[in-house]
């Protein structure tokens, strides 16, 4: 369950930032642009709306610019998504409907594990990765930072990728990255 | 959830209909054939249980046919299925388990969304669209009527198929259809 | 819901062992190597905590030896697995988060449905099967013993598999094999 925040921020207005919406389900302050950069007094908290494979690198350099500026990251849980209480969850990680996360994961600071995605036991996650919908991580899965893991792909169990890698839609990865 | 409906008729006999039996979860009167065409009088209340990838014309065939006669469709929801409150079904739509729909999306009358197929946000489907089991669909993708998206497919973010297309398994769609 | 056991032993120490250990969720007794073979007085029933692909076969081996012994294997369902009433399950399965058995579906002894898995209406599966995470069989699809199913792949409804095969990670199967 995502937890009940009074003034919480979220940046953008497409399609993902109204599914996050919906998630947490009670009212929310928009923002677009720049006006992160002065919308402090408005809330500390902060959801980044930003989804789309295109715009990840954007991602990144939002969460540290607003970092700076002192906000937080709460995290965005939807109620049916499982996560096992030994996973270890960063901030700013938002976690869609029917995703899997298994025992002993690691997941790093602004992430997003999409609509059905699974990661499994004892994965570790840098920050800034998107694992899309439905792609599937095997048992110790080591996925470096500023990744991107495209629509129903697929990891063999013990890969390694490194960091800022980008597997396609569909992709079987069954060798080091 | 599945409304409690009384006299309830399923058309067919096959695994899919005995699948939609068990989600809706009570006595209800199968028929089969041409046997719809003189049952109005038991029921007005009717589910399509044909759900095999070469029986799909025949749904939109028998959706038609029954409509002219006056039937309505109560829409199959299995209670694991996740469906945003902004999410816009029409009438004879079944959901199987685990299968996800998200914020904004709109599904045409008389679709099937297979165990755990996952629609993004803002996706579009027309009438008589089956979505098999496993498929995954990105955020704004249109489905055009009639079409079939084979189990465990994948669709990139914003792309358009067109009518009486036949996504086959596996598949990965990364162009316009 | 996984039924509380007294004195249960987890035959594994590694990720497999600790994922089924967080789904059991109360204390348990670590075994390995050929310790089974004589701890049968601290308790008669145990879970077989290996799930890695190489040792699959290993895993047909501690069934039949263990069984000879007279140890009895409770089954282990993660408690948002969606399983119809209808389904029937051997003795000994594993079923993970957010995997669906659908109507009518027979599954094995010692069979692993794995995150995610889809197993549709009137599947059969023969003993030691392994369904990894994310793999989608369609209706109707026979799946010989001791046979693993890859991370994501697909199966064709009606497809049968014969026993000791390996359908490999994303593999989409549309013939009989």
């Amino acid at each position: 369950m995502t937890p009940k925040y009074r003034y919480l921020l979220i940046y953008g207005d497409g399609g993902h930032a109204n599914a996050l919406r919906e998630i947490i389900g009670h009212h929310t302050i928009t923002i677009c642009g720049d006006e992160w950069k002065t919308s402090r007094h408005l809330s500390d908290k902060i959801v980044i709306g930003v989804g789309l494979v295109r715009e990840h690198p954007k991602r990144t350099v939002l969460f540290n610019g607003m970092k700076e500026k002192g906000y937080s990251f709460p995290n965005v849980i939807h109620k049916s998504a499982q996560i096992e209480d030994s996973a270890k969850l960063g901030v700013g990680v938002q976690v869609f409907a029917n995703a899997v996360i298994s025992s002993n994961v690691v997941i790093g600071d602004n992430c997003i594990i999409n609509s059905g995605a699974i990661i499994s036991h004892d994965c570790v996650l840098g920050d800034n990765v998107h694992a899309a919908p439905g792609g599937v991580l095997g048992g110790d899965v080591v996925i470096g930072r500023d990744t991107l893991l495209g629509i129903g792909c697929t990891i063999l169990p013990g890969i390694k990728i490194c960091k800022n890698s980008f597997i396609r839609i569909g992709e079987n990865v069954i060798a080091n990255i």
